[in-house]
């Protein structure tokens, strides 16, 4: 492999020194980008984009080609093991992600098809090697996965869902059958993610969208714990380097502690927490990233250079900080503001490090 | 005024000595019930229904028929203030709240009327003074209003939004707007539950609903200090009793300290906050009130009761608890599932208490 010209964003999640803060954003690769809506009517629609490993790396290295971004993350969607298990995902306009079937039984839950990755998910994996191989060494590439507890609400709601009625049902009323689902899904998510490290994948993000709609207790028994499995399964190392693991729960603020208590190397923090107390409660023990309000990108560049500004001064001196923001980049955001931020960082970044 | 005959609720925001735990639900006055349902048809639409006191009476008492609850809260909407304000609250079928004007700009700020809660918001007081006459000393009576932080993301965003950003780019590029906005909504909200006292109300809650997508510090700057200038700014006594006041912000959890300090009698636990933890972290300043996962009222009567019975272990022996859902209950909840949650707080927390 070619040697990683760049390694800001791995040393960082390491805790290992760097000369500037490396920077990144979830959703790099989407519809505030041109060139992304122009790859996506090339495609034809969404799944066709994530299916064909050609087109996924054009529009992975795309916001690479506009600015100084310290990562590539691996452009798919995070319903590809569900749709793998056979419930049909598609998309309807203005809709969001929608399953052919759903998941309410016991029955359902057995059913399931357990994925192959090399037989069903081999267009994820293959996609992973063409962008590696395109990628040249430039920066390094994040793998990553949903969340079992994330991957199931969408599969017992066959979509999106407000308030998630109808997994909750099961998770109250019926939990042997929601753990049953989760383990499956865990599972699946191990052999997924150690695929897209064997592939070229150098550090594995688990998104977990929505953990912070339970509470306490359920966050921890059906969200942390399988999360806490998977990294436990994970391969650590690649290609003689630590590949790293970052776990992302929105709104999951006020569990930092045991979220880091998990194995993972990092922890993502949504813009609610002050990232200056997350360092104290949890910054001994993992590296963080965030944690910009995705709205700011609609401010003025004075204002949101203040923003990065008052985010790195809030963190302080030294690495363990890699630069995101709290949630993914929405459409309408111009992309100059996007330049901004990530130019923000490291020029104003390079004061805290030595 | 008419003797209390039941004043645990109001004996539980003070952490006096009750026999069992008092219980009340947010939105318990909503379309759940088939009565409400009628009543509003009857009155055509939503506002016909808040602006005619004796329907927004009739409304009021209706939950208090059917189930052993401990407060009555009265039937009205949060943005009756951005509407006396001269901005036009209308509600599209499906779509929410709407206003016909937008506050977007310093001189859309200057130009709000002030109201004067006796011209332009009697209605409300009205209502109050009619329901607490046909209480008639049951249980008392919760007035209520939103907060300014949410009042204002209705008035800039015209009405519901996932963002706010249009609320955000005022508050993070024009924050002098955004705090005059906020002042002359914090002086009004003052004015409108003093009304409220004066007219019958026996404790208050302040609704920021919005607060929990806030940053840390915008929170603090943005929500949390108006809202602790309203409860510095209320009435803490009437009929010879103190008149407790509750602030609820929804997803901040991470902020109770803060919260807790704002002079307030009692803070509101949405569902994500264990509440034993919340007790230790706050239990000996302030009342608690929260804080079961609204969705629960979907599973079955078995596991309603166990999770009231799991809240009240985790918040212990003693005073200082208003049980209550984490948010509102919501329309396709079957009325009988809230009689069994009510009944079981009243059933499983006498043990607690001596």
């Amino acid at each position: 492999m070619t040697e990683l010209k760049n390694d800001r964003f791995l040393r960082a999640l390491l805790r290992e020194p760097v000369d500037v803060t490396p920077v990144w954003m979830m959703r790099q690769a989407g519809r505030y980008l041109p060139e992304y809506r122009a790859s996506r009517a090339k495609a034809g629609d969404f799944m066709s984009l994530c299916k064909n490993p050609d087109l996924a790396c054009e529009v992975t290295l795309q916001p690479l080609e506009r600015f100084e971004l310290d990562a590539a993350i691996l452009f798919s969607d995070i319903l590809t093991i569900p749709d793998a298990m056979g419930l049909g995902l598609y998309f309807e306009t203005g809709e969001g992600p929608r399953f052919k079937k759903v998941v309410r039984t016991l029955a359902d839950v057995e059913s399931l098809h357990q994925p192959v990755i090399k037989d069903d998910l081999d267009y994820v994996v293959n996609a992973v090697s063409v962008i590696r191989r395109e990628l040249n060494g430039r920066v390094p590439l994040i793998g990553f996965s949903g969340s079992p507890w994330t991957l199931a609400t969408y599969m017992v709601e066959g979509g999106s869902s407000k308030d998630f009625r109808e997994a909750k049902k099961m998770m109250f009323c019926e939990p042997q059958t929601m753990h049953l689902l989760l383990d499956k899904l865990a599972t699946c998510v191990i052999d997924y993610l150690n695929a897209q490290i064997d592939a070229g994948a150098q550090a594995v993000q688990i998104f977990d969208t929505w953990g912070g709609a339970l509470s306490d207790r359920d966050y921890q028994e059906f969200s942390l714990s399988y999360m806490q499995k998977i990294v436990a399964g994970l391969k650590r190392e690649s290609e003689g380097r630590r590949v790293p693991v970052i776990l992302f729960t929105k709104n999951g603020g006020q569990w930092l502690e045991s979220i880091a208590a998990a194995g993972a190397d990092a922890v993502g923090l949504d813009w609610t927490t002050d990232i200056g107390l997350a360092r104290q409660r949890i910054g001994s023990k993992v590296a963080l990233q965030g944690n910009m309000d995705p709205t700011m990108l609609y401010a003025t560049p004075e204002r949101i250079r203040q923003e990065v500004e008052t985010i790195l001064g809030r963190y302080g001196k030294g690495s363990g900080h890699v630069f995101n923001l709290g949630h993914g980049i929405t459409p309408e955001v111009d992309p100059e503001n996007a330049r901004v931020f990530i130019d923000a960082v490291h020029e104003l970044s390079a004061k805290y490090h030595n």
